[in-house]
């Protein structure tokens, strides 16, 4: 189901008090676009969904390119305190490679689409230019993640030396696509379960025996 | 870079003569769906990237949902044709499971945007209806491919007998998923042979010892 004005209107309410506007919009763009596609968010659709004044929301974005791009950065600041911060709390090793994946899993059951990059990824991967800049820096850092935590792991002994971080990260993100696939679309009811199998199977792989 | 009127043209002036009219023109709509995502293919969309006319395009497919529809049982059939049907005509086992994967890979590559279905999978898992239906329809077609492929792996004695053949084709597809994304939106220059390593593994894990 789509947000609706009233919906919306709700979770503006529900802000607390003080809380800067602007983070506020960028939440329920945020939540929209994850439904509707990252393109269809214009300055007009936005005020359309929100019930907010289109001159008060230009005021804030100025372009739907800059409205776009501050969409990625809000999710990428989002994404960095709710998914990756929380991780790096938990012991090094199998402890925090476990933290992440649920805090992924998390982090896109609580957007109404489901992970906005995921879907974004696919909508901006042949329209270059800014956007498409934003999402790749967004991107690239969450895969330079999960490189680090795969070093870490080393470090703590939990995973081989010999191991190639790069490829756990391929393998990872890979995984966490799958599942993103088959909830989404597919809603396969088995899809928890299979995920979790292969993820414990991909540390089985990685880990020093 | 997008499809121009020009380079549309030549794809349609280079079709066969006597081949359908209209198998041309989804064919060039499955290109453009690829880049510009299947919710902004409107009629008026593919006559003006066309050049063709609306009410000719019109007596095609009388909607935009109904063009929807049809683009993606196009490529569903051409899917069908280029990556099942010549994996199928391998010997059963890992050389029917390569051919599936490079199959898949070279099917991505011939249009312009990378795979449909992966793309139209994020556009319209959170839109219900008919689209999405059809959508469903042909990715419960393709991970029943994957499971049957595994099926007949374990028949021929290359895979164990033991195996989930639906775990099988979450992790085979996770991994296509993951390919799909390095290689569109990272463009990752490594991507090609992390899949390679992968899938050995993961061929090495299903397989009979």
């Amino acid at each position: 189901m789509l947000l609706t004005k009233t919906n919306v209107r709700s979770i503006i309410l529900s802000m607390k008090k003080g809380e800067d506007t602007k983070q506020t919009i960028l939440e329920c763009a945020l939540q929209l676009a994850s439904q509707v596609g990252l393109e269809s968010m214009t300055i007009g659709t936005l005020a359309a969904e929100t019930g907010m004044s289109k001159s008060g929301l230009f005021a804030h974005f100025q372009s739907k390119e800059k409205l776009q791009i501050e969409i990625i950065e809000h999710a990428g600041h989002e994404f960095a305190s709710q998914v990756v911060a929380p991780a790096l709390k938990m012991p090094a090793g199998i402890p925090r490679v476990s933290a992440l994946v649920e805090n992924w899993i998390a982090w896109g059951a609580n957007i109404k689409g489901g992970c906005i990059f995921v879907s974004a990824s696919t909508e901006f991967s042949d329209r270059p230019g800014r956007v498409r800049e934003a999402l790749l820096r967004q991107q690239e850092a969450w895969i330079d993640s999960l490189r680090r935590i795969a070093q870490s792991a080393i470090q703590v002994g939990h995973f081989r030396k010999d191991i190639d971080c790069d490829q756990f990260a391929f393998e990872l993100y890979s995984l966490l696509l799958g599942f993103h696939y088959y909830h989404k679309l597919l809603q396969d009811a088995e899809t928890k379960k299979r995920q979790e199998i292969s993820l414990k199977q991909l540390l089985d792989k990685y880990r020093q025996q």
